[in-house]
């Protein structure tokens, strides 16, 4: 009676946080005090002047479709944006606005990745990325990135992992899930590689903003070619709006415009009149103060985690995560977060969901929750280490 | 220097008319008066209560990501919209909340449709569904569906057409361009074919609501097996809000609920939290006079046109469109169309932009402006004709 699934149905795999998550939700549906470190969107909602920017655009009845690469004015000012922040002069015409950076990921492999060919990224990374060239009959080339490399694909790791069918290699810096990010001089080395071969550079530049005693360089500012992945999710706080961008190199844009329109017709209108807002000094200083308290955040979990035993090799100067291996506790961190769930009432991410590298050691805390919270977690978790577990 | 872009980019086509719109806005900026009969959108900005509910939701800080298949509250409204519109018991399961119907038909296609295969569909129809295909190494089976079939496609052409790597047939009821219907019977009869073949049936419900004389019944009525695509932009006036659903059958849930967490990891909040205001008695009345509006328009066109010797041979019952036979007046539409801009100032979509069978005598009228510009049109037409051309 029922038709049969393509293929590509049976190997996009779900999230195995989903399943902690929905667990998570039963315990607390019994009264259960559940602290939620696996969560990969701020707890701050998004701030009033994009919050007031959004009335306003009702008001004005702004509700109708856009152009597909976005309005004209969102794109320039996301274009003046990297002048301010990096001191880089970006045509507007390069910015194409998305339905979130999962549009800008469809797009960008879209254009790049035929199918049977791969993009090379780092494992442990975001799992997505490989999904979505799966869905395209691509593949995603996991080559396992090591502490000592900050989890990071180095010149070294790419020149020695390049197939004859890779297309190019995607870097995301800072890194989900390590915290990690790509050095200006590493990402310069990283280009001239991926030129040398024909191919294409990626770089997820998410989590940009959200750094921590260290400025993230964007890649545009030493390869005019590589394709940037942006978002107004994480450091302007929209996740739930559905916004991000792609900077492109020139050549390209026509192309991703001819896909967005057939793919998107257009990104959200309402989203784009509010994250008009997110470039002005009043929101700025609102996103600084919550980057101060991310950083408190992560320094009270790093610290807090070190001294329990677990292992953070790589310090997170980025993003709200903290990937801790676990292998002082457990041999199995995905049964670790299960036990973490069911006996002390903490959910976080198994290394499982971000790759096969050592995933059975690692497990991620987000920091996407207050100060209290954390401290209330870390001593569960003392208590739960003098019980022996 | 330049990264070589996929096949799939070469293949995807960009709409014919962004090139007619592209130069209508410049003749505009030249300070001509161009009328718009391309446009596929309402002229009627989103109806109050539901941009009051969006003032409400921005006010709660209803700003994070929700379930990927959206939020309880509103699968449960749209499935009781079933019951209300159609006397149809659906589980709010079975609802799918997608971002616009462009997510709805990515996520159907990706679990239908392995590479190599293909899904049938009537040439006229929506441009889009076979580029998704062909994103996905699939392919769009554009089957020539004739006026006398209302250019729909029959039991009989679809059996005629069946080949051993179809995986499913799409129905538009009412269709993009046409605005014609599927009647129930036939329906049922496609619905016993395709089933015949252990194939999936999608029936892309979109335009449903704007019908005019005669109610489009969904092909849930007799099918519990099929794949319902439908929007809340047409009917419902949201175009720019991008939100859309997907009523599956029950097995089928899983498989699109973790697609689309990989996906578009949500839809738009705000979108959703506003569109629970649409199925409210206040909204549908407004809802109600607009599409009593777009009926009055739809006489007057397809009145209009034939008086000026065009042909339009299936009455366009539904949606906001005629497609209309102009070869009495040329033998190349798509010339036709850029000299009626050009020389008339008046903007229409040419067939081309909706497959290859006859499309070079076919012309698409929207009825997405006023009366008086529909009169305006008509009135230039007639002087064009006049003129000889």
């Amino acid at each position: 009676m029922q038709a049969r699934w393509a293929q590509r149905a049976h190997d996009i795999e779900s999230f195995k946080v989903m399943d902690l998550l929905k667990r998570a939700r039963e315990l607390e549906s019994l009264g259960q005090d559940v602290i939620h470190l696996e969560v990969g969107e701020p707890d701050f909602t998004t701030a009033e002047p994009i919050v007031r920017a959004a009335h306003v655009a009702l008001d004005k009845g702004l509700t109708q479709y856009t152009p597909a690469a976005g309005i004209p004015e969102l794109r320039q000012a996301i274009a003046a944006f990297y002048m301010t922040r990096y001191g880089l002069s970006i045509p507007a015409e390069r910015v194409i606005v998305t339905a979130g950076a999962s549009g800008a990921l469809l797009l960008i492999f879209a254009l790049l990745a035929d199918m049977g060919q791969n993009i090379m990224m780092a494992d442990p990374g975001y799992p997505c990325n490989r999904q979505f060239l799966r869905l395209l009959e691509a593949r995603g080339l996991q080559v396992p990135a090591t502490a000592e490399d900050n989890f990071q694909l180095t010149p070294e790791l790419i020149e020695h992992n390049w197939q004859s069918n890779t297309a190019g290699v995607l870097l995301a810096s800072p890194s989900n899930p390590t915290g990690t990010l790509v050095s200006p001089e590493q990402m310069q080395q990283i280009s001239a590689v991926v030129r040398a071969r024909k191919g294409a550079l990626i770089v997820d530049e998410l989590y940009h903003g959200l750094t921590y005693g260290v400025d993230a360089q964007t890649v545009l500012a030493t390869d005019d070619h590589a394709f940037v992945i942006n978002s107004f999710s994480k450091y302007f706080g929209m996740t739930g709006w559905r916004l991000g961008w792609i900077v492109a190199p020139e050549m390209a844009v026509p192309e991703l415009e001819k896909l967005a329109q057939n793919l998107f017709i257009s990104p959200s209108t309402l989203a784009q009149y509010a994250a008009l807002a997110a470039f002005e000094p009043e929101t700025l200083a609102i996103l600084e103060a919550r980057r101060v308290e991310f950083g408190k955040r992560r320094d009270l979990l790093v610290g807090g985690l070190r001294e329990l035993g677990f292992v953070i090799p790589a310090m997170p100067e980025g993003a709200f995560y903290v990937y801790a291996d676990a292998s002082h506790l457990t041999d199995n961190s995905f049964e670790y977060c299960w036990s973490l769930l069911e006996e002390d009432f903490i959910a976080v991410t198994p290394g499982a969901d971000f790759g096969n590298h050592q995933a059975h050691k690692f497990v991620r805390f987000s920091y996407t929750t207050t100060i209290e919270r954390i401290e209330m977690a870390l001593a569960r978790l003392k208590r739960r280490i003098e019980r022996g577990g």
